[in-house]
């Protein structure tokens, strides 16, 4: 059907080069002139660690599509380099209407690493089925409403800024993610360029132990106290990582383990104590959060794929749900209670009006971040499905050959 | 044959649970309070090349065989998640047995990596032949043993406790795995699955230069003077590369290099380095032991494939004696050499007596560390055949499918 | 034909050989005794990144030939082994000669691994041509001219020393290279082992992401300000990348995204900011550098392999002339633009022969740059093909098999 054949030659330069003018010119009149960018510098080998993870660890780690390949390590790519700026800009425009304190340099790059981490997650949710175009304008709306959602949080909620960006990245990225995935069509049922190839397995296997040698790293980078931040980290994804191979084992046929759990629960242990991993006074307690963590997550990955996502028609392409959805989730409650245990102890559970309070403000700030989510990431699934975005039609899903050119015979990955 | 098929269903996950609680117990009771769990953070760079070298690059290391890329990458992950864990709980019960100084936080971390690089090695002679079952009792049972070996040395014969773990971690490994690997039955002859192809042989080389770039960082991260450490492991590491090329070239015909070749001995400096490369004071030393560690495992890989194993029937997948087990005999040589030669200069030679009290302690540590490998790996590898551990068939060797679950047609990697 | 079948039994082991006894003689009288070698440590981090990107990084780069896996890997690693050592030894020679001021260890170690980065580029232009022997000849002689070149620079233009290794570290590298493989005979029309597949692109767009991740690490390390370096690095790499897709989405048939561009285009920022990223005020001046490297690189990869290569019967095999080569003219020119901006805004533009003068000088240092490089080149070209060094016939361009030993049926990668 040659008539509808898309070309992205009209529409996707014209956008990317408008963003990075915007970009140049913020860059022009937005950063503080002098000295006052460059000062953390010794942050740099922790945001070098994340900018790792988050440009190549990612790339690989969503290659699991057979034939997705170039995309997926290329757009992830393009987005990373994209969002950062804009991520950058954000932080700025913010700065600049409520004469918030700002943080510029490495610390500004480092916040907006993460940011693009909601991004990148949510990007897992809709892998194959969006285009370039639908990926650049998706990545701009996400940006924007995350920090919306973190203003909210931060102005009537009182919740501290420095962490509040790393609590509830994984919650936003995922329900936005998945928000968005359920306003696309789904693939046909005889579609097998949406199944994965032992080769491609073994990339994304390798890629999800590249994704979690560098946690520790990502989740201690905006931590005040980085030292807690980076050894709870590491105990709840080792215990994670057992745990994903004990379930595995005993869910699946013969005791044999299965890739996709393995993909998805090892990072469980690290999304669940993300929020709480700089806080947490006793080892034991991340261990635990990083076995329930994988718990939930492989519990998840075998209820969600056959009830939830069946009734809601919704296709989650690499289970962004589970796999940090659902440990953010459990993250998020768990923060709750060990502040209020926490708090308790301290006053001797006396003053329990100021322990709601605590209460109040946590479950609030989460209910906010994850509504928030959900109801723009449906504005925004039904915005990429306007004509203009030129919406792939679903027998282009999963397949590189319409975003890349391959001048000699292209053979399945 | 229907009623040979294993199913791990029954044995593995409840090992691995068992264990897991264990660790969880142990840190909800071990663990130091407070502070001074988390001290000394500016471990933090070089624990995560460690972290990074032991977890993602020898997974991608020891990716020789065809067929065997997920096991090879998935069991390393598994056995390093749960022996850093086992690691440390070893470390803490020797504290509270023998009052011994404790090294909490960053740095026990650190120690547990370094250990588990024996278990990691001990895995590579028996890659393909042992089931998870059996690799998961193999590295509690070779932690435990290298932790009382280390004891030993520590208490009996005053070798300093700091570097031991990395002097003797290379050479207990290697002996330790080929031990164990003597007790397998051989693959049949027949079995073409052992073989490598082009693809396996890239992926590894791969591998190879991956651990090689990290192995600086591994020499120095317990050295109390990481400098020397780490500058005199790279000048190693570089001429065992370029020897490696060199010798590869001049035995092998026509002149080819050959990827096993390069596989073995491009670490061999680094080996052969790794319990001096502190206290060496001239780089040209560190060069030798680099030339020389390399000589002796291109040659040693010919004489013990041909003679050695073949006589002792013995099978060692990806060749860890002449890899780790022969520079490290070397080293350990090297070490005394110079531990003498040092002290005999600074005494003008005139203590001969205090000279032959170190050579007799150094030679003590030394056999004392391999017999105790050799006779527990023989222990260990028998206890591994019992058919409690489900030892798989020989026509179960080196073969992905028996291990891990795949929805769709299984392909040669 | 047999009687043309090359053997580098008789040749390769023994230079190599030859070579490293030199650099063992060499560090035996040569270094600094005692404690001032070791002396920096706190570079490590940086350095280990640079390590890493140079020997992994750099070897998954040139990974773009089907049947070329194991040499691009194998002869980098080779040749960064040997040429870091042989690299440590020409700085010292100088160091002698001249009387200069030494500087010892990691930081001799580090200007020797930014060196190398010249020859690794070169390498690139005769990638899959030129056999191991031939590129060990190439390394030790661009290595020798590529200081000199530096040194004539140092003495009579008054270069400041520290940071003119970086500044044409690509130029030198690219045309010298160029001017290399200008001397060897083109691979004749019918060859389909210089193309690329899905799979060896895949590897290389890997490899480029990897390269991409760590540049801001290598444009700092020899930098006095290291963090205005990575970050005006970082800014301009983000906006290469960006630009890379909306220009290849932009040139290409349907709007589509081309793997070469890609691979070619997303360093161009990184290289053009090189010589100047330490010295960069505001980060917009980085971004536009960026935003005109990938320009100028995009663009020259359609002129170039069109028009000049035609015409000058060049083969640059994996398009190090528009890589490296284009954006690093743009680099040196943008250098002595703002170092004139900035010198007259600071004089107000009173002293207009002292401008002059720094034009004069930095025009000159380019010049000599380059056109060293050329001739240089040539000679080395022309050195290069004597029979001795048994330059491969064509029909065994671009193949492993002639320098690997398969046991196995070897297919192609």
């Amino acid at each position: 059907m040659p008539s509808r054949y898309l070309s992205f030659r009209c529409s996707l330069p014209w956008l990317i080069l408008l963003l990075q003018t915007l970009f140049l010119l913020h860059s022009f009149v937005g950063f503080p002139g002098g000295d006052d960018i460059y000062s953390p510098y010794s942050l740099y080998p922790e945001l070098q660690d994340v900018n790792h993870m988050v440009v190549f660890g990612f790339g690989f780690f969503l290659m699991v599509l057979r034939r997705f390949g170039f995309s997926s390590t290329g757009f992830n790519f393009l987005l990373v380099a994209l969002g950062v700026q804009c991520s950058v800009l954000l932080e700025d425009c913010f700065v600049f209407l409520r004469a918030q304190q700002n943080e510029a340099g490495m610390k500004s790059l480092a916040k907006a690493l993460v940011s693009m981490t909601a991004v990148v997650i949510s990007t897992g949710a809709v892998l194959g089925k969006a285009n370039p175009v639908q990926l650049i304008v998706m990545t701009l709306v996400e940006l924007i409403f995350f920090s919306v959602s973190k203003c909210i949080n931060r102005t009537y909620l009182q919740v501290p800024g420095g962490l509040q960006t790393l609590m509830h990245v994984h919650l936003f990225g995922a329900y936005f993610g998945l928000a968005v995935a359920s306003r696309f069509p789904g693939a046909p049922p005889g579609l097998d360029k949406h199944r994965s190839t032992p080769r491609s397995e073994l990339f994304s296997l390798l890629g999800t132990v590249f994704v979690w040698v560098f946690w520790p790293s990502f989740n201690s980078i905006l931590a005040d106290s980085r030292r807690e931040a980076v050894l709870n980290t590491y105990l709840a994804l080792a215990v994670s990582a057992v745990a994903a191979f004990m379930l595995s084992a005993l869910t699946s046929k013969d005791g044999k383990f299965r890739v996709a759990h393995v993909h998805s629960a090892v990072l469980a242990g690290g999304v669940a104590v993300g929020s709480t991993a700089h806080s947490i006074q006793h080892p034991w307690i991340a261990m635990i959060l990083g076995l329930l963590g994988t718990g939930i997550t492989i519990l998840g990955s075998h209820c969600l794929q056959r009830c939830f996502n069946r009734a809601l028609k919704l296709q989650d392409t690499s289970g962004v749900h589970f796999t940090f959805g659902l440990p953010a989730v459990l993250g998020a409650v768990a923060s709750v209670v060990l502040c209020v245990v926490e708090k308790g102890i301290a006053k001797q559970w006396n003053d329990l009006s100021s322990l709601g309070y605590l209460i109040f403000v946590a479950v609030g700030a989460f209910c906010q971040t994850i509504c928030t989510a959900l109801i723009t990431g449906l504005i925004t699934g039904l915005i990429l499905n306007i004509k203009l975005l030129k919406a792939g039609h679903v027998s282009k899903y999963f397949d590189d050959q319409f975003y890349w050119e391959f001048p000699h015979l292209s053979v399945g990955f």
